[in-house]
């Protein structure tokens, strides 16, 4: 089944992409897990992130240096990050090309 | 949380690569989902796959045809597909780039 609504959030800073996978209704008790596709565009940093939702990021493409309450760390492709509920999260995209993330959040 | 151990899985064609994210231990209660890398090259179609753990992927680069259930769909760059128990999937990289898939599965 091709999951074909997606949405792309507004109120995001330029420079900055996310693309939102909407599940059709039937599908949402059936898929325990929502996705997002984000982009970021070399040298623009993420707001910081804060939520109750638990999420973990696959990096699919690029470099980055990520702030994770207050810590850094440098993330590359195929990475994954595993974000607790109100955990504050950031990444800056240190390299030249796109830096490419799927965020995948559930409720606890 | 940085996830750092990843396997590469064997006994996988030539021209595909799986990369699955090996959640630590104390993760496994907390993440209710696994989740892989997948890497197709131009021309190289995937075994046909069919298992209990429902599924979905994320198509993060490169275009393909997918075959489910015996009918065939395009797929390109952000799309989402759904793949309901025991659904019969696999796909061809139609394109003249790498295809690049994020596979999710959980248990129902």
């Amino acid at each position: 089944m091709k999951l074909i609504d997606k949405k792309k959030l507004e109120n995001i800073p330029l420079g900055i992409e996310v693309n939102e996978i909407l599940l059709p209704h039937h599908a949402q008790s059936i898929i325990p897990f929502n996705t997002s596709f984000i982009t970021i565009e070399p040298g623009m940093t993420t707001p910081v992130d804060c939520h109750l939702v638990k999420e973990m990021w696959l990096i699919v493409a690029g470099i980055g240096l990520l702030t994770c309450d207050k810590k850094t760390s440098e993330i590359k492709e195929k990475d994954a990050i595993y974000f607790n509920s109100m955990q504050e999260h950031a990444v800056k995209n240190t390299g030249d090309s796109r830096l490419e993330i799927i965020s995948i959040w559930w409720k606890s």
